[in-house]
């Protein structure tokens, strides 16, 4: 359900397109009190969005573990159409962590997010509290780009295993990133990745954006990421 | 855009469910009317998802140009975002192809293969003399799963790369497919893949389904591959 698909001329389509104008709007209205409400309590708000497989949840693991291990307050809301398998992952690192399960729908809205945080602050957890609050979306490189969560920082992953031109052929969500990760990079030179031809393909569809390279596996740029994340 | 969508609760979506409603029984009935008619002259589809990097492209491009030397007549349509990247390769293997830029649709609809396979007519390729027609859709484990093409036989792949557990993830989608192919199975130690917990996680979602393991790379499972689609 991206605004893109508005672009559309398939029959039926202008009918679906006012409905979603309302609820797009609706939705982009709530994302920006939410960020209002984020940037007043200090909470940096992190969107994570990839194709499935490419290493959100790993990596995300590890960044809630590392930042735990430093002290500070994190938390981490993550989207799958079904299964926990992802929230029991990340809270292995012992930070407080809810699954939504969306049943079908393509990404994440604002206000399943704020349904969750709502549930949070029920169970005694202060949201306002947290330092960063890390939001893995469903894996999806094209319904997520029209859905504003409220986030301060949005981080597009793509591992090396995927093809370097994947910016050049969902150039809707990249242009949307305010940070590009490269995961998996321990396996670039098994999977033959071309790192210039990946940065040139990002550079052109989002002039100027940040990149960052890392693996969950062997910690590299895992330094720079959690940075960039707190 | 998936149907699945509908068992969402969220406000404004009983009117888009009606108007959806509406397109995809209109996409179904011209599916059916499609496949009776590719059946009719002995054409055999196959609609061909899975998640951006799965290794599309490559084993389509290898399956072309296979069948090709076998003498077979095949012809590939291809679905992005943007750029005619994937039919450039496919195109490589010397087997008509045709690209379907969706400019922001997540996903293949019928009308759009009908209109690809019409100007393929009007520039003198009988479509009713191809023995295979492989449609490449878009990079997409979730939207594609309610939207028939026609095909009669509906493939996703997953590659080792991403997780063994994407079938529980995407269960939807994973739930209509007549065959699973496991890809870029040369990089399943490099990945540490779990091929049993794959395996595992197919069954579950979709007893009894046929599974392929192929490389592209390698070759490995190729012929039984080529064997499916023909």
């Amino acid at each position: 359900m991206s605004v893109s698909e508005t672009a559309s001329v398939h029959a039926g389509l202008p009918r679906i397109l006012q409905v979603r104008t309302k609820i797009l709007k609706k939705n982009d209205e709530l994302a920006r009190e939410m960020r209002a409400g984020f940037a007043a309590a200090g909470v940096r708000v992190v969107n994570v969005v990839s194709s499935p497989g490419a290493g959100k949840t790993e990596l995300l693991t590890e960044t809630l573990r590392q930042l735990r291990d430093r002290g500070a307050a994190v938390a981490a809301i993550v989207g799958d159409l079904e299964t926990d398998n992802d929230a029991r992952r990340l809270a292995a690192s012992g930070a407080p962590v809810r699954q939504i399960m969306t049943h079908g729908l393509c990404h994440l809205e604002a206000d399943m997010v704020q349904a969750e945080l709502a549930a949070w602050e029920a169970e005694g957890l202060a949201v306002a509290g947290l330092q960063t609050l890390l939001i893995e979306n469903v894996g999806n490189l094209v319904c997520p780009t029209s859905w504003d969560l409220g986030e301060s920082l949005r981080v597009v992953l793509m591992s090396v295993t995927e093809g370097e031109d994947k910016p050049l052929k969902y150039p809707g969500l990249f242009n949307t990133a305010d940070l590009v990760v490269i995961t998996k990079i321990d396996l670039a030179e098994a999977c033959r990745f071309d790192r210039a031809a990946a940065l040139a393909a990002i550079e052109q569809v989002r002039p100027g954006v940040s990149v960052l390279e890392t693996s969950a596996i062997t910690g590299q740029g895992l330094d720079r990421w959690l940075a960039a994340v707190q």
